[in-house]
């Protein structure tokens, strides 16, 4: 799986989903192995799967490439089906997102992992999993109707000039989405990282009233996790900002970030990073800086 | 490969090494789906590694475990042959390193990626490579000898809050691993980076002398990674930390350190850490900090 930036988290996501779903061991491939070094690893019996927005970095088109010289299958998955991406590649799921306006994605983070989670339920075929993909709409919406409360909540932040986010198994990925666009947009320092990973080694970084962002929903990663933010909370005496669907992470939180109580684990991610586009996107605002506009950065980032 | 903290830099390092010379696609491990989730994927075919200082981390030993359960080769590579992690493992490498006094990992760090290099190295069977390996230890002597410098020039980042680290390819590890040493030692918050990803949106976080280390050895990475340098310099001002021994980069630093020029690329990561450890080393010092009492670690760290 090759990918830059936000596509590559929704490649985290399909690693976490794909491996626990339909058990295919999933490596994120080393671009600069196909490009600088041409030294490319061998790609035979895999299916080669590349994920950009745009469709345009000539280094995730080179991994493509190699893999069809290979002789393997290939698979785009794209907003941009007319995209080198989606041209090179044997196979191109099309997001169907419509234009990405933003210059940090978001609409199209959340396609890509609808599209991760209905090409591992399709996979599948269970009943129950396709029509718990049909709800995620409706509890986005839930989670869009909480905007006002969210531009008070942000408000406590806006000195805050690093944090850390945290998150574990199908929500790893939403514990890099959330940290990048803090980066992107607040230009907060926001490291992410896997809870585990955490405590070997980064954890001494926090002192008294230190931020952590916790993605905390319910499911079988919970109650590790809550572990954690009560050592963090208890001993560190951390700020916790925590998005979570499960009242005892919700009450250990300085800032509580509600989602949906129905929400399966499995799918949580494509619901939970939505309260973190928004905390990043109001949080820009109370700023005064403006979203569409952040410093060094466009739409779309051509890298070798 | 399943490792955690340091260890998992090291598996960083065959990532990019084991794909580029001899060829092997690596996916790193999700210990979670082998403990939480119980939903492991399928490992038949590969050789499943485990990377681990002290062999006794849960999560590791589940994944040789169930590399076991599924009938396929296992290999730990440790500091401790009677651990748990080895005894588990079909195969494994002692890297010898004597016992790992330090809270952060050293000297388990540049004897593992010794480990990986020279495994490597052993199935091409290249005479040169054979060679090269044998002069590592001279080469970090080398740097060793310039401690004295390291320690005046760490005093100008005693008020350093925050920074990132760059790398690529190879070093790509070295980056992820000064960066965690920063963190464990002098709670700087550091956060590492290829720096193609460090362009898809980061690179927004970075305003006037925002400090970046830059890890540039020669090599087929390394005019890249200059011109990045040279934008993040004349474009965004910001303070450049660099690793090189490569003249024009060292040229571009407010701080340069060199390391010695005979250093092949794929060799260059465990020299180049050396440096990166001093320089946490002396600033945790100019600090006032003890670096074998950082707070919330432990040598030892057990996750599941």
């Amino acid at each position: 799986m090759a990918a830059r930036g936000t596509s590559d988290n929704a490649g985290r996501y399909a690693n976490y989903l794909w491996g626990a779903h339909n058990q295919y061991p999933l490596a994120l491939a080393t671009p600069s192995l196909f490009t600088f070094y041409q030294q490319p690893p061998q790609l035979k019996g895999a299916l080669v799967v590349g994920i950009s927005q745009s469709g345009m970095s000539p280094d995730i088109v080179s991994v493509i490439e190699e893999g069809k010289r290979q002789g393997s299958l290939t698979m785009a998955i794209t907003n941009s089906p007319e995209s080198p991406l989606a041209k090179m590649a044997d196979l191109n799921i099309d997001i169907c997102a419509g234009e990405e306006l933003a210059v940090a994605a978001t609409k199209t983070y959340t396609a890509q992992l609808m599209a991760v989670a209905m090409l591992s339920a399709a996979l599948r075929d269970e009943k129950s999993e396709l029509s718990d993909l049909q709800q995620v709409p409706e509890w986005v919406q839930l989670v869009l109707n909480n905007q006002e409360q969210m531009v008070e909540q942000v408000q406590r932040y806006t000195f805050m000039k690093q944090c850390v986010v945290l998150g574990r198994g199908f929500n790893y990925a939403t514990a890099f989405e959330w940290s990048l666009k803090l980066k992107e947009l607040t230009y907060t320092v926001a490291e992410p990282y896997s809870s585990a990973d955490f405590l070997h080694g980064p954890i001494a970084m926090v002192e008294r009233n230190f931020p952590i962002m916790v993605v905390a929903p319910q499911g079988k990663i919970f109650q590790n996790l809550y572990e954690v933010m009560v050592a963090l909370k208890k001993d560190q005496h951390a700020e916790l900002v925590v998005v979570s669907n499960h009242m005892k992470a919700l009450e250990l939180a300085n800032t509580p970030i509600s989602i949906p109580t129905a929400v399966p684990e499995w799918l949580s991610p494509i619901v939970s990073i939505v309260p973190g586009q928004l905390f990043a996107y109001h949080l820009t605002k109370a700023r005064g800086l403006n979203s569409e506009t952040p410093r060094a950065i466009n739409k779309v980032t051509k890298t070798e």
